[in-house]
């Protein structure tokens, strides 16, 4: 999950990034039936005995991590998951399946990146290596003549070959084409920076503000942290720092260093930035409390844009009985960072949408509205997969009751968000009780995550999100260990349930 | 967690196992008071900031699965735990920390257990390895000359050496000291055993039986499957039967087998019993479907009683100011099955107890009933331990508002058991806004967990437990893959949280 950074600018994305730019709340009448059935407790067990015996979620999952695996916008391996997500929408017997194309950015990693540290000199010099991962939509420092197309990637789905040799990407500010060298400055805060500004010039930020263990809800803890890794490149480079080093989002004990997009201020030159794992970070922030001087880092990184490329929203529904020209949505989105097989970002969310339509056919539901499956194309670089399928339904005039996203990973369920009044959400609280035996015990109201609020701005559609367990979700997000052994199944199939549940409740009552 | 095994009739093993045998509910008046106030919630924020930020549970549990590990009854491991025990909950700041003695059942594996199926004959001859672990307290067949004392031993903390030879323990019906083979019979259910008991003499029973996925509460599954890892040796062995199976008892897609203990019924041949891996138990019966005759299955297993053992429950407190002759015990149990490191099993439940003590001691809380911490003994495969505080504490004469256990797994936080009647479950609905921040979001009326509920038939005190999200619990359950990189920080401490914040509540307003 990460908001779209790319356009726009810094007030709405950190709007987005913290929550605080919800959506419209729609004005529609209401329209609600309060009384649920018993028919309706039927119908809903039978979507979760077919969803956790006969359910597809985690062998879909399965089939997307480890056949197709990384799936960054662009790379040959977001190719290869649009036809997965075509063909398992068709074995889950949607009506029709189709592509829908836009525009994405097309990042590149350019070679493996690499970082250490050293301090002291002569005989008492020590260097330490720094488990980094290049931030996305950052610019490289070059990997030198001869190194870049012949490292090894990290990444199975590195997009085009020879991308990475990296002679062309040296433009940023003080880079050199092998890499560059300078002294550490250890900023704790934004604040920090700005009251050392004047220490900055020519050296690399090591910005070390922690994963707040204090918010309960793990979520608010990334929207304070993650600031950092958007902006805290360009902050640096407004002050003549020449390259930025990022701890990472994340709680966990591991070291394992967590990527993400960052957004340059075109004001600025673009300086390489890398996130740091938090172990060495800890080690590094550890030598620079104890004695600031005498410490240099380097810095080494391909990474390049290169021109947008077509991708495409992967799209598959269920034909409408009574009001098939209205729709309710679901989805996840397709594309993952390049060092991980995006099992919980968010090839969860892909195979928990799907399996709402495969359970509703399978249990012989005709739905009245049409319901459709997005697989929604650059979430994590962009978000242009969410806004070109908004913007698309507004041009054909199509009106949508609800857009529900999965893309806080296939964590256990317990909530779900909805962008509705608080009188309307009393008037569904009575689904509640429908619910709580999967594992969702409230509604909360908020927005929906950043691939279906388009549908709220744009269309006046009522929004919301699965809000799992987030205990979890980031020891894996953007990392190396975002892979299928860290999903469990009946997690992954419990989240399923609920969305199908949601999803019959909404097309039986409407909202 | 497991239910006591030992001593005790097959009627109140299965109630217990199944969560029917609740314990008698408190009588005494209801004198709780349901105003809370905001001191309340500040100090439950005091607690769980010290815990999320200064914790010492995930440290504690590091060095409890790192640096003892497997700790079965009777084993080097377990007195080695006791000390590990002490230590930490005086470093806790416990004003008393001190061992209570009972006696254990001592089991041991004796050498590594195997088994195999082998279908046709001549060229077609196919073996297939099974991978098993013998059931606790079970006899196995023995290890045959020179085996079994050299055979490295799965667990780490076998108890002592020498056993496993296995000379002495060839009892078992039909069992040679080399291991038994024997024709295998694929039985489903009890039912079909009843049908087919003219089948089994001197076979191998296989029992299929699932861990039904419709159960979204997975400790349901569990108390339906068990049964045949409880009884089903002995009900084969009185048909004949030389040896059995079981599919282990998890919803995992791994193939870890998950052992346990059984009960033996005297009238009846004690033969050897092996849990089997879930993909190996679905590889047999398949071929045991498609043709079920012609397959005969190996089984060889050290595994033996040698006399019981004395062993000690480990017990810190912080005095009461106003009350100190009235206690609050919060626990889990300190013994673990031998293959694992006991993790989640209950290492989560000591620590998160442990940690309760420690927070409320950091804060500068001065309880006004005295808090009692205790590391029980042996629930694995006798329940002594839990037995034994009780009846001591009812020959003190000493009155308990409250036996707290956390014996579900260290997973994030969703619910109190409490052996309160409906009423006084009512009376303190108003504590659940305080939790919900943390987790926990409804108390249910039901038992505590099996080392607390004698509490309740002892002493009539209220009994309750931690009831953590159960979706994962049997992807680890004494199985080898219960170790502290399945815990994941952030849920453990949750728990500690919850708990630590209901110790409070009770303390100040009773119950």
């Amino acid at each position: 999950m990460h908001p779209k950074l790319l356009k726009g600018n810094l007030l709405l994305f950190f709007l987005v990034v913290m929550g605080w730019a919800g959506p419209v709340f729609a004005q529609t009448p209401l329209t609600v039936h309060m009384v649920t059935t018993t028919e309706d407790s039927l119908l809903i067990r039978r979507l979760a005995d077919t969803i956790l015996t006969d359910g597809r979620a985690y062998e879909n999952l399965r089939l997307l991590t480890k056949t197709v695996g990384a799936r960054l916008s662009g790379s040959a391996g977001y190719y290869k998951a649009e036809k997965w997500g075509q063909r398992v929408l068709g074995e889950a017997n949607a009506d029709k399946v189709w592509m829908q194309e836009c525009m994405v950015p097309h990042w590149v990693r350019g070679g493996k990146d690499s970082a250490s540290w050293t301090a002291g000199s002569g005989l008492g010099k020590t260097t330490v290596g720094l488990d980094v991962l290049a931030l996305g939509n950052s610019q490289g420092t070059g990997m030198g003549s001869g190194a870049g197309s012949g490292a090894g990637m990290g990444s199975r789905a590195s997009s085009g070959s020879g991308a990475g040799t990296g002679s062309g990407s040296g433009t940023g500010g003080g880079a050199g084409s092998g890499g560059i060298r300078a002294p550490v400055v250890l900023i704790n805060t934004f604040d920090e920076l700005e009251q050392r500004k004047n220490e900055l010039k020519g050296k690399i930020v090591f910005y070390n503000y922690p994963f707040n263990p204090l918010f309960v809800e793990t979520f608010q803890a990334y929207g304070d942290a993650v600031r950092y890794r958007g902006m805290g490149a360009s902050r640096a480079a407004k002050y003549g720092a020449i390259g930025v080093l990022v701890r990472s989002m994340s709680s966990s004990v591991t070291n394992f260093p967590h990527t993400g997009a960052l957004l340059y201020n075109d004001s600025f030159p673009k300086i390489p930035a890398f996130a740091v794992g938090l172990r060495d970070a800890d080690r590094l922030a550890g030598r620079l409390k104890a004695n600031p001087e005498g410490v240099s880092v380097f810095m080494r990184s391909g990474a390049h844009m290169l021109p947008d490329t077509p991708a495409h929203n992967v799209v598959g529904e269920l034909k409408g009985t009574e009001f098939p020209d209205q729709y309710i949505t679901v989805g996840g989105h397709l594309d993952s960072w390049d060092p991980a097989e995006g099992a919980q970002d968010d090839g969860a969310g892909c195979v928990q949408s799907i399996e709402v339509l495969r359970a509703l056919k399978a249990i012989g539901y005709r739905p009245r509205h049409t319901i459709r499956v997005v697989l929604f194309a650059n979430e994590e670089n962009g978000g242009r997969g969410g806004r070109k399928y908004a913007e698309a339904a507004k041009e054909a005039g199509e009106k949508h009751l609800l857009g529900l996203e999965s893309d806080n990973g296939g964590f256990t369920p317990r909530a779900f968000t909805l962008s509705l009044p608080d009188d309307k959400l009393a008037a569904i609280q009575s689904w509640v009780a429908l619910l709580k035996p999967y594992g969702v015990y409230e509604f909360e109201r908020g927005g929906g995550g950043s691939d279906v609020n388009p549908m709220s701005r744009e269309l006046g559609a009522t929004v919301g999100e699965l809000r799992p367990d987030s205990q979890r979700y980031f020891e894996y997000h953007h990392a190396r260990n975002d892979v299928l052994e860290n999903v469990n199944k009946r997690e992954l199939e419990l989240g399923a349930v609920n969305m199908a549940a949601l999803v019959y409740l909404v097309d039986k009552y409407g909202l």
